[in-house]
């Protein structure tokens, strides 16, 4: 059986399937000149993974894929599972259910990046314990999760919970969820603090125009809620986040806002976005490319939104609007074109006339291959 | 053919399978309040590698294995074999004889951690070339070794060398070892020191209640002693080794010297551990989870003695004793509880009424996983 | 079908195959004593890779290769590629169409290390987009290339062309090709310079006799010329190469030089080099050790050439004469020996005598194994 690669699999139980993504991304930034703001064209490797996964009799599995896009090679999912009926227990480093757009794989999210607050309120994996009850229309998910492989051991600890309802009504898939997240921070750590930042809607640039600074905190406590819906070849989503950090001492506790809502449509007949249990899926053309089809062409908008001012702390908000067009030769490869025009107020870097209020444009494409 | 991943093969001498492993460590430690001294709740990514294995015609051989649990990508074995008949000639990086505790794989070890001398004496792989030979109850091992491959080039070199007999009565397998080991530490190079230290039991804290600190040398010379015995669900080992260093100048050499005696009882009809030559190999449980069975459960007890006091050098003492509690659901899953009091005599850290005498507890525990 | 390792394919297009090498060096350097200049025996893990490569249907296919010798794993090539007809796309990280020895597999090349001016002209794989050309004895290459992924984003820019000719006179294979290369080198970034330099014809030395050290540069440009024929056991190669540097403001602009011709020959009946369009491939014993042979024994000569004197910059020149001898005992697996006399004019390193002339010899030895 192929799935981008070949799954060796036993009728007891055995299976094994290599798995891997690249990833490449070039664009351009449109700001202001200034020795603080990275402009013009930049490229790099977004993501170059390797990995396997895998189950064994007695309903064990495991996934372990492992980023080489960075300076270091980076540990993604580090899992070793346990599925009984309609439980499954997960330990080691994965996703603390924090939300649809940053579960759905970066193979498959109508976006280069995904919501601005993904990135900005610190979502990441990290070694923990979980399980997950799935029936019918109903996924639940709940776990105890420390930090990232690379910051460990520092004593942070956390809990998160995830519901999500999933009901179909005819051929349309709906998805509606709520998630809630607790962080302790660990005080006697050399690191106790946490700081909201985000790029300008691609990666290739160092440059956050929205950035809380470093805020010394004892916890984060976090809220998230998710609609989506997709009907042949429409599909909308919506998420909100919320994050609240208590600081140290005395100081006011902020809680900074991020939302975005999203539709798109599919061209090419007979298309549509995959979906499975919490998550999008990715997308399998209908005729696609060598089978004498020319693959799925659909387009996104978004409107992207991020409050990172609140109690006293200014580290700015930005109001987005995002274009994506999305060609998808055959299910495993995919380019894609965006265009983001993003208005901040109260950003970090003022522009020469010295105004923290400006838009910047950035416009990104990828090539992406995945097995 | 199915080790716990898809291993391919031919009948004129082409093979190959993927190797991984993941094991997730949580756990206590139990010392006294001060800065220096890691105290409390700690958890990481112990292992985390991936490799490949194969063979080929003409006699011909590869391992090689990465580990992605530290900041780096690690090559554990990286070498070429060549074998015909009796004889394995093996080139590259790996391990260069060291005895039975080191040598038995951390998928199969009977605690979470080895005896504490193996990492005190700073037991690892290195690259060289060594010739094994093995032919019914004798296995001979030596080789020319210089450095790990992270360290060369740097000049140093050495020489080890392995001789085992391992005799069976009846169903009752013996082991009896002896090593020696030279290493010559070249005086040119940046880093010309040695130093031995030991964590308590468990990997993820960063104190060392035993350091001789850093210590100039010319050379090292190791002698280590193995015996062990599997008889149905028991078994016994036990190991002592010598390490002595010839230090620069008119410095007096130190020897230092660790030891450790362990039995184990598998609770479950049936189970017993492993062997394979030189090696204690993993448990494959009677009754495995899967099959109707709950797997092997096996209980363990180690005293573990280290001494790194001679010559004017003050590192400590140290007489550990230990317990685990391990569950192998099947063959390739694992989980473990291990419990360490360990008494120091002249630690490094003196605890808050000034001792340096003292015991410190450690809880630890482990999930799993491998193919 | 086995290739090394296993190659999975289906007839409608899929394919899946692993990939590996190790190559594992040790040697001497003879040269002079001074703190600055490494001499003596070295080795190191020269490479270890791990990677995959495949091809889906409608085309596209991957490759993609992790180097894990160094301090970092680093990705070689990263590669997604679309193939119609004779015409292939590749975008990612991948060789910029260089020249013979540098493009020729280092599984491959008939010396331990390639000719001086490849390493010393900086080639290296670069992140872009390129297309190729290959129909009957004609291969056309060209592409834009950025910059090595580690060094994104850095707003580095250039363009690459190749052309090679291969006719085929009878038995014999003949290649003739010519290269142009253009680098444009971002001033806003923080590294603006170039650096040109050599180590003496092994790589487990970090001392580079010839160096230019750092020079500011607003661009480089490259011509590259090639010529090669195997005819049944003998093969000769020569390339000539110059590098033309832009430097910034009034400095004078040199061009550096660099050249080798081979010559080679097999002992063993039937045995000769491997050639793919634009390349040397690799050697397929006609008598493997494993079918009753003793696999391919090769002898090869160079004589190679690096001037880094021009326009005011003295980095030195090199006459390098080599020698090696390869056994070949299967298609996978290598024994290398190689010796070079090196006589330098203008070295950086003085000799005690004062001198900047003089002759260093190196020896290495080299056991490789790949799939």
């Amino acid at each position: 059986e192929w799935k981008g690669a070949p799954k060796i699999a036993t009728s007891d139980g055995w299976s094994f399937k290599p798995r891997g993504r690249l990833q490449f991304d070039a664009g351009f930034i449109d700001a202001f000149d200034s020795e603080r703001v990275a402009d013009g064209f930049a490229n790099e490797v977004r993501r170059a993974r390797l990995g396997v996964e895998g189950t064994m009799p007695g309903g064990f599995g495991y996934k372990f894929e492992v980023d080489f896009a960075g300076a270091d090679a980076q540990i993604t999912d580090g899992i070793l599972t346990y599925k009984s009926g309609d439980v499954k227990l997960t330990a080691g480093q994965h996703n603390n259910f924090q939300g649809l757009d940053e579960l759905t794989s970066s193979l498959s999210n109508s976006f280069m990046e995904r919501a601005a607050f993904t990135d900005a309120f610190g979502f990441e994996r990290r070694v923990g314990l979980s399980a997950q009850y799935e029936a019918g229309i109903v996924l639940v998910q709940g776990g105890l999760f420390t930090d990232n492989f690379e910051d460990l051991p520092n004593g942070n600890w956390g809990a998160d919970g995830r519901v999500v309802v999933m009901p179909k009504f005819g051929n349309a898939q709906l998805h509606f969820g709520a998630s809630v997240h607790y962080t302790d921070i660990a005080q006697d750590s050399d690191v106790n603090s946490v700081r909201y930042r985000q790029r300008p809607m691609v990666h290739f640039t160092g440059t956050r125009f929205v950035d809380t600074g470093a805020l010394l905190a004892l916890a984060e406590t976090g809220y998230g809620l998710e609609a989506a819906a997709i009907a042949g070849p429409f599909h909308v989503a919506s998420e909100a986040s919320w994050q609240r950090t208590d600081r140290i001492a005395d100081f006011a506790d902020p809680t900074f806002f991020g939302a975005y809502v999203e539709a798109g449509y599919f061209l090419t007949r007979g298309d549509r976005r995959g979906y499975k249990p919490g998550v999008f899926d990715r997308v399998k053309p209908e005729n696609p490319v060598g089978e004498g089809g020319i693959g799925a062409i659909q387009v996104n908008v978004r409107y992207d939104y991020l409050d990172l001012v609140d109690a006293g702390i200014s580290g700015g908000t930005q109001n987005g609007y995002e274009i994506s067009l999305i060609w998808t030769p055959t299910a495993w490869t995919r380019l894609m074109l965006d265009y983001g025009h993003i208005e901040y107020d109260g950003a970090v870097y003022p522009n020469p006339a010295g105004s923290r209020s400006y838009a910047v444009d950035a416009f990104g494409m990828r090539a992406q291959v995945d097995f």
